[in-house]
């Protein structure tokens, strides 16, 4: 099987899992690690190369985005120019849209390609929605995540200034309706009632009930399991009543990563452009031959 | 929305529920209803014309075979030779790859394009098999079905000699494993031992526990309600213990028609040749704009 050659940009959580899952699959091979020039340019127990620009890295088929989600567009953007394409799991609901448009048009523009949103939410739980609207087009799906820990939404959190240490906690109350419980280690000189506020009107919290609780140890707190449980009833052209639902318990980073490296089988195969997973189709994210995997998963 | 003509090949359980699902689907119109020359050229409550030839048909965009799986083929072929694309849900697993080769040959010999295998599983339960195996890479998916009668197999049934009505249940006993209940009513003058091992001995039956219970009266048990119970354990990456699920309780031929006419606006989109469902992005299945889907789904 060709190796394919895949960069890691960033080198936070996903960044790691994502080394892994490339060590782990049949067909990839780390070509190194892109840091921002600030980072250390040597990891522990890493025998990849680290540097702090794509272009020292030779002979690169893919980059995988491994950023925080607001710096997802620029970090990607600055690969597809190389001509490099990227995949990312970038999950601010809302901007995805504009998101696919301004990737969609530098890609074109260096005959190129991205899978953008390409984690389990956006991601894979997008391919479920898509099916089950597939299979009953009028209905409604609820989407119910947790408990667990949301990474995006406790990446957004360690953004507030005076924030020393944080985590989101996910918890389903139905019908796809949330609670966020935040808890903050706050840095000295703070204060926790203004770091709280900010907390709430964020973006990622200002439309759900959220709860911040101050702790003095928010690694004491963390499990990276996570759940989603998704739920359709709807109508098949005249036939009521039809009822799906989608279950999973997951390692979080681990999912989030395999799905990444998957997606960097899959953008090899795009026209320019970019595209999120519902666009794709789903065999070019496998490793194998065609009519193999046809037998085998038809 | 440009209004698609659909026509319906085969007017069999599967294809009075898809007159149906094209009824209600907001971007599709019934063309006409094709059957063999026969069979009746009237249908009661059928407001669309019924015909023994496709080409008697005007303006057809899109044929939806629902054939008998072992006439597929052969119905899906003559369509393709016209240059008309076609959707099935032909249902043999271990004849698909073939099927595919055969329609795919035909399809770019005529610059048109078939999806096929297009019903619930294989079809949509293929989707999400595939899935999971992004999702997961080394692991194992249990495809559980039933309790619920298995259309294939029950027409499979039907086409043996001595044999007056026929129901094939399936029912699930764990790990993928199925058990075959059929239920026969023997024509007179035929042997119910001689019927009962011809479809013991059946391609459809062979590789599972089959139980042939003779009936006076098959209408009596009859059901359309279906189920799917789909589980993977797996791993992601290096990381272990990833676990799905899916669920779904359905009307059997309303599920399948439904995908059927999605299949349909699908196949309009692709390039010339023949698809599985795991080959198509699932947006082409549905109808409305691209980015209002990818806000709304992704």
């Amino acid at each position: 099987m060709k190796t394919i050659r895949a960069a890691v940009v960033g080198y936070g959580n996903i960044g790691r899992y994502v080394i892994e899952a490339l060590e782990a699959a049949p067909d990839f091979e780390v070509a190194g690690v892109v840091r921002r020039a600030s980072s250390k340019m040597s990891i522990p127990n890493c025998d990849y190369p680290v540097v702090s620009s794509i272009e020292e890295l030779s002979d690169v088929d893919v980059a995988i985005i491994c950023t925080p989600s607001r710096l997802v567009g620029e970090s990607a953007e600055k690969v597809l120019r190389l001509g490099i394409p990227t995949v990312d799991s970038f999950d601010i609901h809302p901007e995805i849209v504009s998101l696919r448009r301004r990737l969609d048009e530098v890609a074109k523009a260096h005959s190129t390609a991205a899978i953008i949103s390409a984690g389990w939410d956006p991601g894979t739980d997008s391919v479920v929605r898509t099916l089950l609207e597939i299979c009953a087009p009028k209905g409604i799906t609820y989407t119910n995540f947790g408990p667990g820990m949301s990474m995006g939404h406790t990446v957004a959190v360690k953004a507030i200034e005076g924030v020393k240490a944080a985590l989101s906690m996910t918890i389903p109350v139905g019908t796809g309706i949330h609670r966020r419980m935040v808890y903050v280690e706050v840095e000295e000189g703070y204060d926790f009632a203004k770091v709280a506020e900010a907390v709430k009107s964020d973006p990622y919290f200002v439309n759900d009930e959220t709860h911040v609780k101050r702790v003095d140890s928010v690694d004491a707190l963390l499990d990276m399991g996570h759940g989603v449980n998704m739920v359709r009833k709807g109508t098949s052209g005249k036939t009521q009543n039809q009822r799906f639902e989608f279950n999973m318990s997951i390692d979080n980073p681990g999912l989030t990563s395999q799905i990444l490296v998957s997606a960097a089988r899959a953008v090899l195969r795009r026209e320019p452009g970019a595209y999120t997973m519902i666009e794709v189709p789903l065999i070019d994210f496998l490793a194998g031959e065609r009519e193999s995997l046809i037998a085998h998963l038809v």
